[in-house]
């Protein structure tokens, strides 16, 4: 199965990881993941478990999976762990016998303050499994996995690559699907139960929470931003902002469009939106520019926030952009401000193989919000389009 | 939206909670929740929410919502917190000046050794809470809030019976249908994809991952247990068992039905299986007898496992039940013998409203596995079935 090959590389990918951060062994420590999900699984094991399960990988290249005696056979097919212990009553005794004949110095676990992608390990567990390693010197060695899944989950692969690729396609196809089907006077709501029906028609998945996937903003009335769609009318004379992504054999992408509707004889949007839409392009570019290898994730925002505020508009209340492949929100580097709820997120060095979306939006009195957001691939040449890149508002006459 | 009125439901039962279990504050403290998602989200939100945020209960009766700007709208919308509080940059200072406001002794957060459902804080973001209170007195009186969760879960209001009964319903019609469809010759991963078509059909998802929903186990030469349906057959003269459930609004089912393949001129199974059959139904009843609110979870199992060892059978190797919600595994008491996996859970007591799942199974050899399985609700007077038990195998004629 195809969804297996990709976790077999990215646990061979582990270890070189490993190595390079000098962490010796790596736990990921779960239970019930239909309820509580570490996003790690996705990475290096694409299914789920019951009962408590340790996934171990060394830098020695071993990769140990110790999982209820249930859901063994399900792990050996993986056929990416070299040893897999099913156990029937308690994962204490094969848990500390692994760590005590892999004698690790650093051992890292999936708890991170800044990155939600990085944080699966809950606080219980955490305490299940200091628990169990307390009283050995092990337990002093506990530290945060972090730099480990950052760059695991951050470095695509190019199987990984094509996956996000065909996502964005399949997104590029609904939104022209869009494109040609509006008209003034529908609703959000109508337009996003349009795209949901198209989504579903094609055998796909929103990307992210349905409520809000797509986010749709219709005229000059409403509020833009994270909310649902509502009855706010497309307008004669205003915009149409849309953010959608869906997810394709478990990769994503996260796309903006903007469509203005034109007055009668109108051939494109009134000069003021037009400004908005030149200022916001030229800030994306900016920022797509400043997204090189070796670039901070604060640098890449910066350079895109001062282009649009320079040109003569409001900063954007959010971040510049944020890793997508398995999730929209894929962890580690985010290309934000330095405000506190981004945290040491922002830090983060922009590394080959990263897949971001980047976005920015203007809001425009009387006429409503214009958004642009693409998907990119940072290569050691700088930041290449994944995405067949927005370059004008779409102009609907109808 | 009906949902978020089973959300202010669940919000005024949870100052009940509190004021029973003597919790002053209840902090459910999340972020990303797309990502990883606290399991308290469904019952007292209904929504995904972005940045670091932190849902509070006190038990004065408060529900205060602290949010990113861009969810502060959606969560208003809800309808049932009482001051929704929307920031720029920081959670710091509103949550810091909320909880010298309500000034609480004790402070329960979602952190749970035994318990999955009540252990959505992750290790990470209980760093972060305890690094904003660190300093003041509260540090000190954070406490689990599992038995609050687990009350809170536990204790299904009317709206919600009749949810998880629709979802049965539905369960047991799809299972109607793979009735009448089986015929010898098929294997399992045919059998589970007629009822993922079947499920999906209906506008409805499979109530656990879906590649182990169902589970199908086909005669008598494979392995049973939490496996994905493969290339065994069903086969004239031997068994075949079926695991599965529906989510359905939100709410979800779990069952499992015994069909048996006659022979040409068998009107029934044979007596080895009918046998053991006869044997699980017992053990079955006498596990649902001890089911009465006053019970613990693991007086619940023995009483079912002693039946069917005393008739000659293997004991199972899971636990007897489990509640049964918005989840499979809806958290806090377990019906499960005293095994140091199932930790604490086995000592809950049983309330009335709870809703479980009871289930065992006996390996035939030469015939492969039975399983009775059956979603029941605790009354004053002990537990009533919700689905209409199977008290027979279904035997197939074709």
């Amino acid at each position: 199965m195809e969804t297996f090959a990709i976790v077999r590389e990215k646990l061979d990918q582990a270890v070189e990881v490993l190595r390079e951060k000098e962490v010796d062994l790596w736990i990921t420590f779960v239970r019930e993941t239909s309820q509580v999900r570490d996003p790690c699984l996705d990475l290096i094991l694409g299914l789920d478990l019951t009962w408590q399960s340790a996934l171990m990988i060394s830098r020695t290249g071993e990769r140990i999976a110790i999982v209820g005696r249930y859901d063994a056979d399900n792990v050996r097919n993986i056929g990416g762990y070299t040893t897999v212990i099913g156990y029937d009553q308690s994962i204490r005794e094969p848990l500390l016998e692994q760590v005590q004949r892999l004698n690790p110095r650093r051992i890292g676990l999936n708890f991170s303050e800044s990155d939600p992608a990085a944080d699966g390990l809950t606080h219980g567990m955490f305490r299940v499994i200091a628990g169990i390693l307390g009283g050995t010197e092990y337990s002093a060695r506990l530290t945060s996995a972090e730099e480990v899944i950052a760059a695991l989950r951050g470095r695509k692969t190019a199987a990984e690559i094509d996956h996000i690729r065909a996502a964005i396609g399949a997104t590029e196809g609904i939104l022209r699907e869009v494109e040609a089907l509006v008209q003034p006077g529908m609703t959000e709501r109508e337009i996003a139960a349009f795209i949901h029906q198209t989504t579903r028609k094609r055998g796909l998945t929103p990307a992210w929470e349905p409520e809000y996937c797509p986010i749709v903003c219709a005229g000059p009335e409403g509020t833009f931003g994270h909310r649902m769609p509502g009855d706010y009318q497309t307008q004669v004379g205003a915009l149409l902002q849309i953010d959608f992504g869906v997810r394709r054999e478990g990769f994503v992408s996260d796309l903006q469009r903007t469509l203005y509707f034109c007055r009668p004889g109108e051939e494109s949007p009134p000069e003021e939106v037009m400004r908005a839409w030149r200022a916001a392009r030229a800030a994306l570019e900016a920022g797509r520019a400043a997204l090189r290898p070796g670039a901070q994730g604060w640098q890449v925002d910066a350079a895109a926030r001062q282009t649009l505020v320079e040109a003569g508009y409001s900063e954007y209340l959010h971040a510049f952009g944020h890793h997508i492949g398995r999730t929209v929100h894929d962890g580690a580097t985010v290309l934000g401000p330095r405000w506190e709820r981004y945290g040491k997120s922002i830090e983060g060095v922009i590394e080959v193989g990263n897949v971001f979306a980047i976005e920015l939006g203007v809001w425009v009195p009387g006429y409503g919000y214009l958004g642009c957001e693409e998907d990119v691939l940072v290569t050691p040449d700088g930041a290449e389009y994944l995405s067949e890149p927005q370059e004008e508002i779409w102009c609907i006459r109808k």
